[in-house]
């Protein structure tokens, strides 16, 4: 067969949850883009990969040193807000109720996938806490059982930082569910109903 | 946000079944792939786009004049099976059981897409039968209404031509299933049965 067609259904099929058949109509679509179109994809894709950065402070996606978050100066520097990736900050950031600074984890603890505590941001976020201005951290972390050991993994770590407020948000999001895929209400509830975690010792 | 990050997400989500969530996920992957997998991946993309053509013959896609099929000196040229789009001549290909030429109408007839007879490469099918070899018309198009319309415009179309024998792969594969996602067993059953067709007048 054509090996330009092989090759492009190769490469498809590569991304997750895209199969040969999938790949195929894909490939089929970019048949009917413009060629000005295929070079805006080819393009997006590219720079993507080769631009875009981690922001030094909070471990966002971002295309310069500080994410847009980080760098603007409107935002409420003494609340952070724990997420674990880049979905979840996109998914707070538009129900528009949120005026604090976010901090990407990076995934969550998870042995079976070998993701340990030292693959996450976690020695950044406790730098930037103990450099001074954040009073309160809240974790909004999934209710998995990944999550909920991140979770209490995350507490023990903070609970060298006399009077910093950490709050978890409200458990309006049902147990098993993915943040990033909750509805921008539910986010909204959880977010201003967030509850104070009495530190055990 | 981060407009290289806005770039991609955008950009997936114009192939077809990609959502803002999937096209998210698929960002994710490309950040995970080292550079040379994203350069291949864009590469094959734009040489598809750039170098693919539809063989001269056949109208099968392919790298050059004609397609490998058409091009090859060891298949009959006295059968042409006819198809919908390319991805049939894959599945077909692949069974092993066939060893005649294809020829690719690019789609089937639907007034309701817009699709009629004219939008199809229909006039090349009857210019290469004209033009001598072949003996054999296999149609080998979907059972679907869109199809079965296909089936007559064409079995009209080809009524001119005496001593032709026109034949459609047995019907083995289920009412209003495409051909494309039928299982090789199937389709090699299907075209082991096919049947001459009575020419109505």
């Amino acid at each position: 067969m054509s090996k330009l067609l092989d090759d492009i259904v190769r490469e498809f099929s590569r991304l997750p949850g895209v199969g040969r058949r999938t790949a195929l109509r894909l490939s089929m679509q970019v048949l009917r883009w413009r060629e000005g179109d295929v070079a805006e994809f080819v393009r997006a894709v590219s720079d993507f990969r080769t631009g875009i950065r981690h922001c030094a402070r909070c471990n966002n996606l971002s295309d310069n040193e500080l994410c847009d978050v980080c760098a603007n100066p409107n935002r409420d520097r003494s609340t952070v807000c724990v997420v674990e990736q880049v979905g979840d900050v996109m998914s707070i950031e538009k129900t528009g109720q949120y005026r604090g600074l976010y901090h990407v984890l990076g995934g969550v603890i998870s042995p079976m996938s070998g993701i340990a505590p030292s693959d996450l941001k976690i020695d950044l976020l406790t730098e930037n806490i103990a450099s001074g201005a954040i009073r309160e951290v809240i974790l909004a972390i999934s209710t998995t059982v990944e999550g909920e050991t991140t979770l209490f993994y995350i507490l023990n770590r903070l609970k060298q930082f006399e009077g910093l407020k950490i709050t978890t948000i409200a458990r309006g999001i049902g147990f098993g569910d993915e943040i990033e895929y909750a509805d921008e209400l539910t986010i909204s509830h959880a977010l201003a109903n967030r509850r104070e975690v009495e530190k055990a010792d």
